[in-house]
């Protein structure tokens, strides 16, 4: 997605090799015009795949989920990292590892929310290590509903997040995919050539 | 407004005489279009105030925040409860005592996102005792941003927080007002006896 790659050269920042910083636009300020056209984006690739619901994970993850449920009128879920008071009964649990932090933290979602007629569209902001998409899986794997695939607005593709989700089999699709972070630059990945990539 | 309070009364529950459940649109399960109409809401309402940035709280703030934001055309900044590894400079900070859970604590908005001549909305699902709404207004006042006011989904008129922030001087503009939570029903505050109030 174009804008979205402008956006990342001209806003983000390159903390280091590994991590892009992205607090002006995604994580900590939002961008509300270009969420919304990163939920337009989501919603036409998914436009097909029948979803029901979308899920993600709190709280950078709500406002490009709601965008895409907004355009794909279906409600949208968020996993919580802690457990709140008035939501005590009946929780899908999954244990989410954090290398960054280097801490496992559980994520849970209210049963009553996913039914097992559901059709998935799981979204995050970020896909690195996968940890919190798999986390995601888990979940929903744990009813009878199906996943579409994952929406990531931004995937590190020089981390294991992608492949792993891939290997299962699942529709990844990442509107920026960063090959690099080498040298303070971002690098993406040049989409033709993943797709020559995965036909060959 | 109206479809809200509709909601509140088919999708909400009471499970005590303060508590009112919304997670089936608000604060776990979340109904995008519904945001987008308290967006549209919150946008008529502050049309005419210089509203430059909306600031909220993760993780419920966000959806009606950015809704805000997309018609305001602002972007949207969520304080965070929790400090970030990758969002550690220049932080501005305050405390804030849960009622329900019976802790203080601290939330921080980066400092470079809030201008000193940013005129801001503060913006949160629920305004009950209003420790999270005098939070980020504290942050807010420490720059020197100017505040037009709180836009607020859901207020508990039974609470103090409505009270604290209007004897503060601050415009409250709530798109529902609690009553009472009494004997398992939602009783909502006549807003035209409220406004007659005001004048007396």
């Amino acid at each position: 997605m174009e804008q979205l790659r402008k956006k990342i050269k001209t806003d983000g920042s390159v903390l280091s090799s590994s991590i892009l910083k992205v607090d002006a636009f995604l994580n900590h300020q939002i961008d509300p015009q270009l969420m919304n056209n990163i939920g337009l984006e989501f919603a036409k690739k998914f436009s097909e795949s029948g979803v029901t619901k979308i899920v993600t994970i709190e709280s950078s993850g709500i406002a490009p989920a709601v965008m895409a449920g907004l355009h794909l009128h279906v409600p949208v879920v968020f996993a919580r990292k802690q457990k709140s008071l008035t939501l005590v009964n009946d929780l899908i649990t999954a244990s989410v590892y954090s290398f960054t932090k280097k801490e496992s933290n559980e994520i849970s979602v209210s049963r009553k929310f996913l039914n097992d007629n559901d059709t998935v569209l799981i979204i995050d902001d970020f896909l690195a290590n996968g940890q919190a998409a798999l986390g995601l899986e888990e979940i929903v794997s744990k009813t009878k509903a199906s996943i579409a695939g994952f929406g990531i607005v931004i995937e590190k593709g020089f981390q294991d997040g992608g492949r792993l989700l891939r290997e299962k089999g699942y529709r990844v699709e990442s509107l920026a995919v960063i090959h690099s972070l080498e040298n303070g630059s971002v690098e993406f990945e040049n989409a033709a050539e993943r797709k020559a990539e995965r036909i060959r």
